[in-house]
C-alpha cells in the first residue's frame, strides 16, 4: 500500500476547500420534502433511520405507513421506548392482498387523515409517509390534494415520502430526491429468504 | 379517481402470485454481506436504519465509523440507550481533514481492527462498517484483506458497508448492493445549509 503521497496533501486540501466553500454558500434554513424513490432496498430503512436522528435531537416525529406495516414490527417495537414518536400503522398489507379496490381507497383515506392531523400539528418537526407513493401509483390518493397539503405545511416541517415510482409531480415539487437503485438481489440471485434483522 | 376497475382484481391477484412463488422458491438463510453505496444521501442512515431494525429483534450490533463521526452523535445519543449496540467512532473526520497520509492511515488501521473483532465475536449478529468505501479508496486499507476477513466471517453474519465508490471487488463479492443516487439536491440547488435531523 502507498505510504508516501507527493499529491495527497494537495488533493485533500482541494477538497477541503471545496466543502467549506458550498457550506458557506448554504445559508438558508427549512423544512424539507425529501422522498426516497427508486427499486432498491433501503427506501423505509433510510426513512426511520433518518427518526432516528431526529429523536436523538429530541424532536418529535410522526410516522404513518401506508402500506406494509406488517414487516416492520422490530423497528415499531424499539421506537415505541419514546414518547417524543407517534408511529400509525394504518391498512397493514392492504394493497394488493385485498382484492377489494373499495376496502383499500377507504384504508387509504384513512391513512391520509392521520397523516394530514400531524402535518398540521406544530408539535411534529418531522412525518414520515411511508408507502405514499405507492398509494398514489394506484391512485387510492389524489395526488393534487396530497401536493396541496404538502405545500400549505409549516415552513420548517419536514416530510418524507418512500416507496418507488415516486408520481413526477411530487418530485418536482420535492427539495430532496434520492432514488436507490438494485445493482445486486440475494433472493433474485441467490435464492436466500427473507432473513430476520434484515427484511423485517 | 376511478373506484372501479375491472382489471384491478386481476392484476392483483397475478401480482400476489408473483410474490409468493418468489417467496417460495427462497429458502436459504445466511449471513448477507451489504453494500450502500453511490452519490446520494441515506447511506449511512439506510444502514444505521438496519441497526434499528436488528435491536428491535434483540440481535447485538456492533458499528464501526471510519470517517464522519462528528456528524451522527443523535444517532449515538440514541443507540447508547441500548445495551446490545456497540457504537465506535474512530477517526473522527480523519480523512482531508489531517492532511497528513500516515496520520490516516494509523487511524484507519485502528479502525479496522475494531472492525475485526466484532466481526470475529460470535455474540455480534450485524456489523456496521461506515464509510469504510471511502477508506479503501484512499487506498488507507488493503481491499484484498478486508474482502479476505468478510469471506472468512461465520455464516450467519450479516456485515453492511457504506460509502459511495464502492469497490468493483466489494460489489463482486457482495450478497446485496443497493446504490443510491441523487435526484435532487437543495444544497446544490437552492442554497439551503445543513439542518439538525435532517444532516446531523
Amino acid at each position: 500500500m502507498p505510504t508516501d503521497d507527493p499529491n495527497h496533501a494537495r488533493l485533500i486540501a482541494r477538497r477541503k476547500a471545496g466543502y467549506e466553500h458550498k457550506q458557506a454558500r448554504a445559508t438558508g434554513e427549512k423544512g424539507l420534502l425529501i422522498v426516497f424513490t427508486g427499486p432498491g432496498k433501503g427506501k423505509t430503512t433510510a426513512a426511520l433511520g433518518m427518526a432516528l436522528r431526529a429523536i436523538g435531537h429530541g424532536m418529535r416525529v410522526g410516522i404513518v405507513q401506508f402500506i406494509k406495516g406488517g414487516q416492520d414490527s422490530a423497528e415499531r417495537a424499539v421506537f415505541s421506548g419514546f414518547e417524543n414518536v407517534d408511529f400509525q400503522v394504518i391498512g397493514d398489507g392492504f394493497t394488493w392482498l385485498t382484492q377489494n379496490r373499495e376496502q383499500d381507497i377507504a384504508t387509504a383515506e384513512r391513512a391520509w387523515a392521520e397523516a394530514e392531523r400531524m402535518i398540521r400539528d406544530p408539535r411534529y418537526a418531522l412525518v414520515i409517509l411511508d408507502e405514499l407513493n405507492l398509494v398514489l401509483k394506484y391512485g387510492y390518493l389524489d395526488l393534487t390534494r396530497v401536493l396541496a397539503a404538502f405545500s400549505a405545511r409549516r415552513a420548517e416541517l419536514h416530510i418524507v415520502v418512500t416507496g418507488r415510482n415516486a408520481p413526477q409531480a411530487l418530485v418536482t415539487q420535492a427539495d430532496l430526491v434520492s432514488e436507490i437503485r438494485v445493482i445486486k438481489h440475494p433472493y433474485r440471485e441467490q435464492g436466500v429468504k427473507a432473513q430476520k434483522g434484515i427484511e423485517f
